[in-house]
Formats: structure tokens, C-alpha cells, sequence
């Protein structure tokens, strides 16, 4: 059997066993996933040692030390990863949830209903925990689930999803609901890809560059986001303290993820004060200013920022400022450079906040808070499964919700249509 | 400038146009589709001089005489147009409604926010009054709109934006937030497929071959549904009377539409009572029978029906039959054979009733009522501007909510993350 054949059948018995996931009631996916944890722990051994031949293999394959420790499972890291599972179980199920209802005049009761969306596709990069988190929350969401993880990882991707499903198995639940594609090969993602009959929604997790190809490749619906160029507005009536930690926060406390801060905006009627202030904590704390023409003439150290600035993910200790005239200055700015992810306004003025969060729509917008917070944990929805910033389905971090659709439902006592 | 430049423009400016959409309030807009509607009854002359254009072009190239009463405006049609512009200024406004709220462990109170999805692209086939029609849902919901209509309604779709494009200009907003695209060339769509940097969403109305060419040529999301292949089970329970009143229904009142009845499934314990009573009846109203063995011992007049016929949207008086051992099989044929569009059972079986509303994933379901319902405005959406049979984003009819998506909205008190 050819590759492509052999996805197709991965694919179509995925669509047969959603059927059954769909089905399945709340404690019996919990049972599921806590018998899957337990599991786990329980082949700690056996998962270290196919862990070692990823490892080894990456050591040959000359993988920096950096790629190596993501790669790496220990005893602590699998305990993590069971840990991870039993939290999924903890939560709310959303599936059969009726989140309106409502009577027409002809006496039919109409309503949504909470469904699974079917068989969703994860492609993902290195780390192998990412194949229990994401196996735990499809399942719990009642889909079935086909996970492509990066080469490297093969063989602990592979061993995960085998000692996962047998505890579905053990369940009475065909084993088609969770795979791993253990193809190694880039074809194997591209026949995933085409599987638009089977699979309802691609979930790329990983750089720019893999999201890209998964995005030029599918023609099943993606969720996805490239990148997030995140910014502070600090208003003409900030609290001084307040901007300072905001700002602090979300450029240092971890530079390196798409809800760190990377661009400030500054009101001009606060430059002169405000600037040399934040300008000599940042310095301090080595993070590199770029600054216009009137930030640096309040802050010097600063250098010359270029249009490729505004435009940019840093994703270091390097920050983007620029004094605007006011609140419509601001949003103009937000809307021409940003990604659509995560933006906040600093200010103590009621009309200008409740301006900043009606007037920009990106997928996270904070009032006197840090950007690090567009999170799914952070904002409460219990685990992530991904952010996104396109519109359509899901917009910002997406939870168990997200991976559910609603269908109509409707109660009646024999009504047709006049 | 090529067609590819001045699309690319007209989307260019239809995302500019989309900000100020954004930020209208309720009353601006509802304001403005009544300005809408006024202009259209008053240029009443002027319109059908253009429509005329079309028809004298439509005959020349030999259209159906039904093809050119779809085409026609008079008088009457063009006051139902204006009629339908208010009635959409009636619904109420989906943009800023916040669904949720709720307070994190810190104090950040996190929220959920409608807001307009940006651009939505129609892509439809001759009848004019789509034009005004989409239009006005589309600029209700706070998008921009890009219209593409059948080429034999150009001169139609042209005049009727003008009209309605003088009436944005009066009210400051841009032109571009309404624009129909002035090329009757095929290239015309697939340039607009293209543009996903500036178009949000797709939505193609009209036949299956149009719409398999919009999701294989679009790199921007589309919504769609191919077709409906609606069932009716009729359950050991069910009442007599309500059945072949839903039946009747379903399959008689209007055959040509996509929620009318395809396929009904009787229940085997009520074949030798139920089937030749609705046999009789149905075929006293011509609708042509096709059924299964055991079908056809109860009623002789049916074809023998084949495996094409359970996958038969026919559009017209002929419904497939077939006698199932219970709920289950009922289950499985839907899964097996349906298009995710609509199903309903008929039962007096409290638990029979419950289990299809939950088992049954199609985008309507309903309980003793007739598939015919499925259908925006039948169940409460106030409009319909289509039927998504895809799972991402909207699942069923969809209305003015569908056209939106939800951003988070954090109010904190200078919160930062540990």
C-alpha cells in the first residue's frame, strides 16, 4: 500500500470511530482520559526507551542541544504529561450543552446544541508531550484525532499514541479515534492535507514557516496564526506605575512567545515625562529601544527605528517606540502593523477605554492589563489548543469550545410549513 | 490596469472601508438601509431601464423563459427589495453585544465581544435582488461587501449598487464598503479567490457546480453547502396522522429547495400499517415512489430503488423509501447517506425523540416537525443569507450572528503575569 493510501485509511477510519467518540458520555471520556494517565506513568520505562532512539537518532542528525532538551522525556517530564491529562478530565464537557433556547410563534422550540466538529488534524514540531495534550483535548471534545508530529520525535510520538490507545480499546472504542501518521516523510503530511472527506479542521502548531506550507497545502480548513505583533497604547491619563509594569511585563517576563509586547505607543502629551522613565528601566533590564524622531530626543539610547520596526516580531529584548497624537492615532497605528493578536491600552480615562476595546478588533483586547494574559489558561478557559487570528470559527486562544460546533435542534408537536 | 490590479483595489479599499464599517453604531446603520430602501423605490424608473439591458441581452443569447422571469425586475419586485432592506434594519444589531463575562482568580474581568468578520465576498447566480438583499445583511453585521453576481444580471447588480453606493457616500462612509465586481469574465471570480489578505470570508450561492468551483479555486475560507439530502424516520411510535401530515410536508410542498424530504425511513414494526396509507397517499399527489424489498410488498407502485437512490437529492415528486429495523439502523443510513443538512424523526418514544436529537450530527434536527423548517427566518434568525452544511464556524442556516466573531476583552486593574 502506497503512503497515500495507507492516510487515506487512517483518515476514513477516523471519520467511522467519531461517530462512537461522539457518543460517548462525559464520565466515560474522563474515565478514558484518567485510565490514559495512569497508563502512562505506568509505561514510564518503555517510553524512555523509545524516547532514546529519537534522541539518538538526533544526535546523529547533529540537533542542537536546545532541540535535544525539548526532545528529551524523563521520569518528571512524563509524570507532567499524565498530569496534563487528568486536568482535561477535569474539565467541563462541551459537548450536548444547549447554549440557547427559544419558542417561534408556531410553538416549535428551537435551540443550539453543542456537537463535535469530527476528526481533527494536529501537524506540530518537536516537543512529544504535544501528542497527549492535544490527543486529551480532541477526545474530550468527542473528536476523533490524527497527529503529525515532527520526524524527530517519531518514535516517542509513536509509542504515546500506542499506549493510549489501548486504554481506548480496553474501553470499546475503535483505536481509530487517536493516530499518530508514522510516516516520517514531508508526503505524509501532504496526503493528511487532502483528506478534506474525512478530516474537518487542520490544526498546524510550530514556526512560521511550517504554518505557512500547511496553510499553501490544505484544502480542509485551517486554524492558525503566523505571528503576534502585540502592543501597549500608554494614554495621556496613564497611571505611571501601572504602564511601567504592564510594559515591563510583557517584554521581559518571556520575550520569546507571540503574546510578548513588541510595540509601545506612547500619548505625545505624556512623551517628555513618561519616555525617559520607561527608556531607563528598559535599559537597565538590556532591552533595546527603536525608537522615532521623538523618542529618541527624549530617550538617546534609543535607536533609529526603521518602517521594518513596526512591522516586527521580535521576540527578544528589542522594542519598537513611537509617540502618537492621541487614541485615533493609536488604533490608526494598531490597525496598519498589527497581527491581530493581543493589544492593550494603559489609561485611568472611562471613554477612552471603553473606545480602545470597542474600536480595536484583534483577538485579544486588554484594558490596564498585560499582553502576556491572551492565553487560554490565563483567561480562564481551562487548556489551549491554539490561538488564532483569523476570524472565521475561532479568534484568539481557543479551548474545548472551539473544538465543538453547534447544530439546531428543534422540538415539536407536528408543525409543517404553510 | 489589468482585471487582476482593479480587484485586488476594489478588496484593497473594501478592507479600509471595513474600519469605518466596524465602528457604526446601531442606529447609523439601521439609518442608512432605510436611506437604502427610500433610493431604490425612487430610481424604480432608472433600474429597469438597466434591467432591461439584461433581458434584451439574455435574449439574445437564448436564455429559458424561466431563466428570464428569475432576471426581471417590475415595480413589485423592486418595493419587495426595499421592504427587505427594512426588515433587516429592524433585526437587531449583532456588533458589541458582550455573550459572556467572567472574573478570573486575579480580578481580570475577561469578556466576549461581537464584532464584524471585516470582508465577506458573495459570489451568486442571476436573480438581481441578491444583490440588495446580501448587501444589506452584510452591512447590518458592520462588513464591508464585494458582490459578484451572474453576468447576465451586470447592468442590474450595477445600478442597483450605484443607488445604494450614493446612499453610503450621504452618509460619509466610503464607497468601497459596497462593491460589485464590473467584470461579467470568469477571471473576474478567480482574482477575487485570491484575494485572502484582504477578503475574510466567502459565501457562494447557487448551484453545485458554481460552488464546487468557488472551494477549489478560493484561498479564503468559504461557507457552503452542496446539498440536501433530507430524511424523515418514522418511529414504531409515531402518530399516523403527524407523520403523513410531516411527510406530505416535506416532500410536496415545495420539492425544489434544499430542506425538502428525500429519503424516509419507516420503522419495521409499522411497515404492513403505515406504508401503504402513505404509499396511497403520496402517489395520489405524483410523487413517484422508489423503495426497498420490503417497501415494495407493502406498496406495489414503487420502483425497486438502488444504492444511487439513498445518495439522490431529486429536487423534484420522487422519494426514496426504506424499512429499517429501528432507531439505530435509522441512525447509521443518515450517517451513511445524508448530507448533513437536515433529519427528523417521528415518535410519541420520549427516549427515541431524545437520542436522535443527540445522535443525529446533521445541521437541523427535529422532533415531529417537518425538515422544511430548516431555514433562517422559520427558525427565529430574523434573515438567512445562506445554509452552511461545514462544520467551522457556522453549521445550519446562518443570520446576522454568522456574519460576526467573537474578540476576548480584558478590564484589569494593572495586572501583570507571575
Amino acid at each position: 500500500m502506497s503512503i497515500a493510501e495507507k492516510i487515506r485509511n487512517i483518515a476514513a477510519d477516523a471519520r467511522q470511530a467519531a461517530i462512537a467518540m461522539a457518543k460517548l458520555s462525559a464520565p466515560a471520556k474522563n474515565g478514558l482520559l484518567l485510565a490514559m494517565a495512569g497508563s502512562l506513568v505506568r509505561n514510564t520505562v518503555q517510553l524512555m526507551e523509545e524516547n532514546r532512539k529519537d534522541l539518538e537518532a538526533g544526535e546523529v542528525k547533529g540537533l542542537s542541544a536546545a532541540m535535544l532538551d525539548r526532545l528529551m522525556l524523563n521520569e518528571a517530564r512524563i509524570k507532567a504529561m499524565a498530569d496534563g491529562l487528568r486536568e482535561v478530565a477535569a474539565l467541563p464537557d462541551p459537548v450536548g450543552e444547549v447554549t440557547r433556547m427559544w419558542t417561534r410563534p408556531n410553538g416549535l422550540r428551537v435551540g443550539k446544541m453543542r456537537i463535535p466538529l469530527g476528526v481533527i488534524g494536529i501537524i506540530y514540531e518537536a516537543r512529544p508531550n504535544v501528542t497527549a495534550d492535544a490527543a486529551a483535548l480532541c477526545l474530550k471534545s468527542g473528536n476523533s484525532v490524527i497527529l503529525r508530529g515532527g520526524s524527530e520525535a517519531i518514535h516517542s510520538n509513536l509509542a504515546i499514541a500506542r499506549i493510549l490507545g489501548e486504554e481506548l480499546n480496553r474501553a470499546g472504542i475503535p483505536g481509530a479515534a487517536l493516530s499518530v501518521v508514522p510516516f516520517p516523510e514531508r508526503e505524509g503530511v501532504l496526503e493528511m492535507l487532502k483528506q478534506e472527506e474525512f478530516i474537518d479542521l487542520i490544526i498546524p502548531r510550530g514556526g512560521e514557516s511550517l504554518i505557512r506550507f500547511v496553510v499553501e497545502n490544505s484544502r480542509i480548513p485551517v486554524i492558525k496564526h503566523y505571528k503576534g505583533v502585540c502592543h501597549v497604547f500608554v494614554d495621556a491619563d496613564a497611571d505611571f506605575d501601572m504602564a511601567e509594569k504592564i510594559i515591563v511585563n510583557g517584554k521581559v517576563q518571556r520575550p520569546g512567545v507571540c503574546n510578548a509586547l513588541e510595540t509601545l505607543l506612547v500619548h505625545k502629551d505624556i512623551a517628555e515625562t513618561f519616555i525617559p522613565r520607561i527608556a531607563e528601566s528598559l535599559t537597565e533590564l538590556k532591552v533595546e529601544l527603536r525608537g522615532d524622531d521623538c523618542v529618541r530626543q527624549f530617550a538617546p539610547q534609543a535607536q533609529k527605528a526603521t518602517e521594518d520596526d513596526w512591522h516586527a516580531e521580535y521576540l527578544e529584548l528589542i522594542l519598537a517606540v513611537r509617540v502618537v497624537d492621541d487614541l485615533d492615532e493609536a488604533v490608526a497605528h494598531i490597525n496598519r502593523y498589527g497581527s491581530l493578536h493581543t493589544e492593550a491600552i494603559v489609561t485611568c480615562d472611562y471613554h477612552n477605554a471603553q473606545r480602545f476595546i470597542r474600536e480595536v478588533n484583534s483577538s485579544t483586547v486588554l484594558v490596564n492589563a498585560s499582553t502576556r494574559f491572551a492565553d487560554g489558561n490565563q483567561l480562564g478557559l481551562g487548556a489551549e489548543i491554539g490561538i488564532s487570528t483569523t476570524k472565521l470559527h475561532s479568534f484568539g486562544p481557543m479551548g474545548l469550545e472551539d473544538l465543538t460546533t453547534t447544530k439546531f435542534i428543534v422540538y415539536g408537536d407536528g408543525q409543517v410549513r404553510q
